[in-house]
């Protein structure tokens, strides 16, 4: 645990903010000098390090025969990043290497460990870029374009940084891949469970909803009169939010951005634009919610007398993990505490990309008081000691797992 | 009417904006001009002008005998003012007294129209400050300390435009009140109705109420584990609807201003600030709705794991005219028109002030689509002189009237 832990802290110190967390945001020197540091470790484990032509990463410790079992994650942050995201995936490959290497065990395929270009999203659009390159999700050309926020070209700022490779994209299939990660959310430790073998992604449906009504005068404008596009947002927000405890299970609905126009406490508003984020691991739920939805805009339109349009901002279909890497995943995680559950993810993660091409899973490690994206991201080490011996013992079981008919 | 229309024009030219409206913010250079041109008037019809030390501008027909009946409303204007708001009511009591002196007409008491400063609080608060300084409601010191949004005193912006006078505050006493103005509102349009007998303002409650929750990951938290502010803050604004329509009567509830923090589409936010806007005519169901609420504010923290804080903004009780006025009032307008009705006033008025010291009410005249406060703001002519004609009969008849042991 004290070399994981000591990785883990040393990659921290590469772009710490005075908050206790980390900013490494996708292709900046700070990002560069990670890679660096990476890169650096794999070299010392004796991996063939390749860097391909959107940045991505891989080391491979070359035994056994075949296709690799890969792991992986990314290290690039949020501004306000923990120290934690991503980087424990990475980092637990390298432990999972150094450890087999330490113990004389020589897993029958060889194992990579994979650092994925700009998952978070927070410089460049899309989220998990590097590894939806990877699995031919994106064109090479069309991803090297894409403008960062502070409106720098990605092919650009990869090759300023000096991490614009060789090797083509799309990359080589692994024989499967699984990646260790944070919870990021509250689920495990309010369950008090200690790690979590993940069966899929939700699926995402973000919508913006814009009302229109009629600005008046708060005193001189009877109830009658009105038409209200605040009262008519509160009762959409309410009415996402009894939809989700009604479909129960995975469904999540949030309205997290509210803005009202013009906003002034004496003024029935003009106008409302409010966010929808609506989320289910099981499609057929999330299209039935956003019909619902989009059903119940005429009954508020006919209520509030306002108009309502609904505009797309984001839609992704849940992603399913493979069914046989889930169950070898949870049986370790019962070996290693009974304290284990299956679940969801409610992030996106470069597993989901990878999970395209080969048979594919997550473990999942509590995170306390389900806080990421923040400098107060934290996981006991206990917890990512249990995560890293999860890995560990997966990635060997999948190197001797046969993917019938499949690989 | 064509002068009186002739002098609505006037007046809108000074500070006229380019949409069609005026902006004459209180003691503004544009706010002197207005007021120079509205004195050089009352000098023609050989008024005695007064100007008092909050600057008020008092013109006395100086016919009959003992306190003047008077008149009046206010010149200044929001930033996107119309043409009509306070400035019918001071030029309509102009027309008043040149119509009553081309008549040959002399009342039994002086007629007085009044023109009172910063009524409407856009650049100094609050509003109706004038008014409040001639009833005696706040002294005149600290009226003169009040700062600006731009910063200056009041005292020096008077002295600036020439209008800090000789005359004392608190001012004279009136025989009688009577103010005339535009609805401001929808009512009398929706109902088809042409003139209102003004019983009285609505009683006003705003206050500000701050949930706090807890931010969390919108797809990583499941809807039991949330403390959704947003959530807690739309049943909030539902509650405040469902209260108003089933108070029914003059009660109105606006929910016109909500923030939310951090305001992300996936992130369920961490608080929300909302403006709680709640009138009635009657400050025994205004209290009832303000203990409701604030009952209510418990179950939403038990329901939604928030916590909720309220501030009060603003309070004002409901302001009762005299019931001989309105009579008199309702009287005149009924013999103008049938389409004539009782209403209470929601906005307030310099008339609410002038009503702790006298017998006071006022009369309303349609609003097209209820705008005001807008360029677009727009009463017809013939309604304009329906209202005029009304004001030269009750200020007679007021001037006739004996207010038993009261004056």
């Amino acid at each position: 645990m004290s070399r994981l832990r000591g990785r883990i802290d040393a990659l921290a110190a590469v772009g710490a903010t005075e908050a206790g967390g980390s900013c490494r945001l996708a292709l900046t020197e700070e990002d560069r000098q990670g890679r660096d540091l990476v890169v650096s470790w794999m070299m010392d484990l004796g991996m063939d390090v390749s860097i391909d032509a959107i940045g991505n990463i891989v080391g491979v410790w070359r035994v056994g025969e075949g296709a690799p079992v890969m792991t992986g994650s990314h290290i690039d942050t949020v501004r306000t990043g923990g120290i934690y995201d991503g980087n424990y995936g990475v980092l637990a490959g390298l432990e999972v290497v150094e450890a087999c290497q330490q113990a004389g065990v020589t897993p029958t395929r060889p194992l990579a460990v994979a650092v994925f270009t700009d998952e978070e999203g927070a410089r460049f659009a899309p989220d998990m870029l590097g590894s939806l390159v990877y699995v031919g999700g994106l064109g090479l050309e069309d991803a090297l374009d894409v403008r960062a926020i502070d409106g720098a070209r990605l092919g650009d700022e990869l090759n300023k940084i000096g991490y614009a490779g060789m090797t083509p994209c799309p990359g080589a299939v692994p024989h499967a891949f699984v990646e260790l990660h944070i919870e990021q959310g509250p689920v495990l430790e309010a369950r008090g469970m200690r790690l979590g073998a993940v069966t899929g992604v939700q699926g995402i449906s973000w919508q913006e909803a814009t009302i229109v009504g009629q600005s008046n005068h708060a005193g001189t404008t009877p109830m009658a009169l009105r038409r209200d596009p605040v009262a008519a947002g509160a009762a959409l927000a309410s009415f996402l939010h009894e939809l989700a405890h009604r479909y129960g299970g995975d469904q999540v609905c949030t309205v997290g951005k509210f803005d009202v126009h013009p906003n002034l406490v004496n003024v029935v508003a003009a106008r409302v634009t409010m966010t929808l984020d609506v989320r289910n691991t099981d499609e057929v739920l999330l299209q039935r919610a956003e019909a619902e939805i989009l059903d119940h805009l005429s009954t508020l339109e006919k209520s509030f007398g306002v108009s309502i349009t609904l505009r797309p901002l984001a839609r992704f279909e849940p992603v399913e993990f493979d069914d046989e890497v889930i169950a070898l995943i949870e049986e370790i995680c019962h070996d290693v505490t009974p304290l284990t559950m299956r679940m969801p993810s409610g992030a996106g993660h470069d597993a989901q990309m990878l999970a395209r091409v080969c048979p594919t899973a997550m473990i999942f490690v509590p995170s306390h008081d389900g806080i990421s994206h923040n400098p107060a991201e934290h996981t006991d080490d206990a917890d990512l000691e249990n995560g890293a011996n999860v890995l560990l013992r997966a990635m060997l079981a999948l190197a001797n797992h046969d993917f019938e008919g499949r690989s």
